[in-house]
C-alpha cells in the first residue's frame, strides 16, 4: 500500500502537474488519481464502526410544509448596505464563497434598488407599450401570461460590481463584498419582440425607454436592436414567479447587458427615435475616463471570472489536495476557456468547465490543486467565444484609468499565506 | 389593418395548422405571426394613457434582507398529506400548474419522507463507507467538502408519481395532485466513484447499501455499476446547501433512478456481494403484476411527459391563442421529441423543446394552440433518445395491469369543455 501510494505520487509529480505551485491537470477531477495520491493528506478520518446513533435517528422528524427553507444551521445570506437616510437605496450581495453550481438560489440573488422594493399588487399593475408604435397596448399580468413564452439561464451583473479593484490599495474584503453583484437564474417569460411586433413598430423608432414602477422611477434607454434580438419580459425566476427584489411581477431581461438596464417592476416601454437621456444614464452609469470625458451607453458586461473557493474567509487548515473553483461569464456569449494560476500569473493552466456551458450564463470552472503549505497567489482568467480575454488589473487601468467606477472585469487575485489564510491582494 | 389581419388569419389557416383542433406549428412561437393573427382574441386591453400612478410609486419601498422570499401575493405551495398518526410519513407535491421553466425552486421541490425530516447537526453527522472495501472511510461534511466536485441538472421522481392513472376512473384532481412528485434541480457534490476508488473496491462487491439518518432508517440497494457511473453525493441544491427536506447535509443522487433510491440524509454506504433486501425494496417499491408476482429492482424512471398549462384548475376564459406547455423527462437520457394532440390522440404534432435539452433533466415543451371554444382533449407524448415512446394508459395497463402502484408513465389526458374548464379524463 505504501509503495502503491509512492508510485502514484511519483506519477503525479511527473505527469499531472500542469503549472507552477501545484496546479494539477483537470483530468484529475475525473478519476480518483489525485485524491488517492493525495490520500495521506485528505482530512477524512479512519473508520470508526459502528457510527454513533444520533438523537435525530431515535424519533420522528418534523412534518411537511408548503414552502421550504434552508437548514437552521446554514448561514448563507446576502449582505447589504443602504445610502444614509434610506433603507432601500443600495445593494444586497450574493455570498458566492458559500455557493456551488451555476444557479443562484432566488433568495440569494443579488439586488440593486434605487428606492426600495415596491409592494406591487399584481392585479392592478399594468405594462404599457406606446410611443412610436401603430397600436399602443396595455397588458395586465394575466393577459401577458397568455402569450407564448421562452426561457433561458442567464447571469445578471450590476455595472458597479467589482469596482473595489479600481482602488489604489486592495480592500480587505471577501468575494461577496467585492463581486457579490452578479448572480444567475433561469428566467421564463415573453419575448419582447413578440409584443413589439404586435404593437407595430414605427420605422422611425431606434430606441425604447424602459421604466420601472418603483418610487425612483428607474428608467433606461435600450437600443431597439437589442429589444428585437433576445430581450424578454421575465415573469418567472428559477421556475416560480419573479421575486419582489428582482422585479415582481415583471422585469425587463436584456441578457449580457448591465444589470441596471434590466428594469425591474417594469410598467412602461416607449419607443423613441433617440435615447431619452434619463437621470439613470447621464448622472449615473457612465464611465469617467482619465481625460474627464464620460463614456455613455456601455451596455455589455465584459468577460470576467473569479475564484470563489478558496477565497477570503475560507481558510485552508493543512497542506494537501484542494479544488480551486469559481465562476466565469461574458455578456458577449459563451465562455470558451478559463485559466488558473497559482503563482500570480507566471504560469497558467486550463480549468475544467462544467457543462452545460451556456451563452451569457455563469460557467463554473474547477481545477485540482495540491497546496504544499507555502505562500501562493491565485488568479483566474476567462476567455469567451469571441476571443475576448479578461484583462489584468494593470491592463484595465492603463486603458481606462481609475475613475470609471463601472464595468470592472479585471483579474482578481487571492493571496494564500503559509498558514492557509486567504486575502485579497494585487499581483 | 382589417384586411392585413384577414390575410394573416387565412395564411394561418392554410399553412400553420399542423394537427387537429387548432394546434399550430411550433415555429409560430418564434414570430409574432400567431399572436398578430390571433390579435382580436388576445386579452390585452386597448391603451389607456397615461397609466395611473399606483400607491407604491409614491413612497420608498421596503429595504433589503438577507434571504428573500416570494411575493405575499403568490400562493404557489406544496400540498402534502401524512399517514394517519404521523406528521412526516407521506409526501409533499410540486405545484407544476403554477411554474414555468426547467428548474424547480428548492422551496417547492417535492418531498417524500418515511419518518419526517430529521434535524441533523452537520457538525456531528458522519458518512461511513465500509463493507467490501480495502480501507473503510468516515467523512464529515467538512472533509467531504474538500473533495473535487461536479454538478448536474437532473430530475427526481418518486416511483409512486402518477399512480392515480392506475385507477379505474379518472380522479378529479390537478397536475400537482397527480404528478407533483417530480421536480428538477441543479445538484453539486462529489462523484461517488471517487470515494469508492479511494476506499478501494473489493472485486467481490457488486452492490451497495445506502442508508439514511432518518428515524425510518430508509435504505436501498444500488448496483455498483450505477455507483461507478454517474452517482453523486450531493451537497448543494440550486447553488446552496441541500435543503433539509431533500437530505441535508448530504444525499445520494442517482440520476434517472426512482426517487426513493436517492437516499436522503445519507450516513452509510456498505459494499456487498448481493442486494441487502431491505424493507424499502421488498415490502415496498416493487411492482405487483397481474399474475400476483412482484417485479423487484425496477430502477429507471421511464420516459414521461405531462401538460402543465392548461391543466385542471386553470380555466380558459375565452377562445383564442394559448400556449400549451409542459414538461418531459426520461431516466434513460435526453428527450428527443414531445408530440401534442388536441383531439385525444387522433392527430399529433411536435412541440418546440426548450434548450438546453439535458440528459435525465426536465425538458419544457411549448406548442401554440388556437382554441376555437369547442370541447378539446389535450395529450402529450414524449420520446427519448433511446427511442422509448411514452405509452398510452391502455398500453401500459395491458402490459402491467392495474395493481402496480409504481412507475406509471402513461399519457395523461386533460379534457377541455366548451366553457374552458379543464378536467382530468381518460381518452
Amino acid at each position: 500500500m505504501g509503495k502503491d501510494r509512492d508510485k502514484q505520487r511519483a506519477r503525479l509529480d511527473d505527469a499531472e502537474v500542469v503549472a507552477g505551485n501545484g496546479l494539477l491537470h483537470r483530468r484529475m477531477l475525473l478519476t480518483a488519481g489525485a485524491v488517492v495520491a493525495a490520500g495521506a493528506a485528505m482530512p477524512r478520518a479512519a473508520s470508526a464502526e459502528p457510527l454513533p446513533v444520533e438523537s435525530w435517528m431515535k424519533q420522528p422528524g418534523v412534518g411537511f410544509n408548503g414552502y421550504g427553507q434552508p437548514s437552521k444551521y446554514e448561514t448563507a445570506a446576502r449582505t447589504f448596505a443602504s445610502a444614509p437616510g434610506t433603507t432601500g437605496t443600495g445593494a444586497a450581495r450574493t455570498p458566492h464563497q458559500l455557493l456551488d453550481g451555476m444557479i443562484t438560489p432566488s433568495g440569494l440573488h443579488f439586488e440593486r434598488s434605487h428606492s426600495g422594493i415596491p409592494d406591487i399588487n399584481p392585479e392592478t399593475h399594468r405594462l404599457l407599450i406606446h410611443g412610436l408604435v401603430k397600436r399602443p397596448l396595455v397588458f395586465t399580468l394575466e393577459s401577458l401570461s397568455r402569450y407564448p413564452r421562452e426561457q433561458r439561464i442567464t447571469f445578471l451583473e450590476c455595472a458597479g460590481n467589482g469596482q473595489a479593484l479600481y482602488q489604489k490599495d486592495p480592500v480587505a474584503a471577501n468575494v461577496q463584498a467585492i463581486h457579490g453583484l452578479v448572480s444567475c437564474a433561469e428566467w421564463s417569460g415573453v419575448k419582447l419582440s413578440l409584443l413589439l411586433e404586435e404593437a407595430g413598430v414605427d420605422p422611425r423608432a431606434q430606441w425604447l425607454l424602459a421604466e420601472g414602477a418603483d418610487a425612483a422611477g428607474m428608467s433606461r434607454s435600450v437600443p431597439l436592436a437589442k429589444a428585437m434580438d433576445d430581450a424578454m419580459i421575465a415573469l418567472y425566476q428559477n421556475g416560480e414567479r419573479v421575486r419582489p427584489s428582482n422585479g415582481y411581477p415583471m422585469r425587463l431581461l436584456l441578457p449580457g447587458y448591465e444589470g441596471n438596464m434590466n428594469v425591474k417592476w417594469l410598467r412602461r416601454i416607449k419607443l423613441t427615435e433617440d435615447p431619452t437621456m434619463t437621470k439613470d444614464e447621464t448622472s449615473k452609469y457612465t464611465l469617467l475616463e482619465p481625460d474627464g470625458k464620460a463614456l455613455q451607453f456601455v451596455f455589455t458586461q465584459e468577460t470576467k471570472s473569479m475564484i470563489t473557493q478558496p477565497s477570503p474567509g475560507l481558510a485552508m487548515k493543512e497542506p494537501g489536495l484542494y479544488e480551486i473553483s469559481g465562476i466565469a461569464w461574458s455578456g458577449y456569449g459563451k465562455i470558451s476557456k478559463v485559466e488558473v494560476s497559482a503563482d500570480g500569473g507566471k504560469s497558467w493552466a486550463p480549468a475544467a468547465l462544467q457543462e452545460p456551458v451556456l451563452s451569457k450564463a455563469l460557467t463554473r470552472f474547477r481545477m485540482p490543486w495540491r497546496w504544499d503549505g507555502r505562500p501562493a497567489v491565485l488568479q483566474s482568467r476567462a476567455t469567451d467565444e469571441t476571443g475576448f480575454v479578461q484583462p489584468s488589473r494593470e491592463q484595465l487601468i492603463a486603458k481606462r484609468g481609475t475613475r470609471s467606477v463601472y464595468h470592472c472585469n479585471a483579474i482578481t487575485t487571492w493571496g494564500v499565506s503559509d498558514k492557509g489564510e486567504v486575502k485579497h491582494v494585487y499581483a
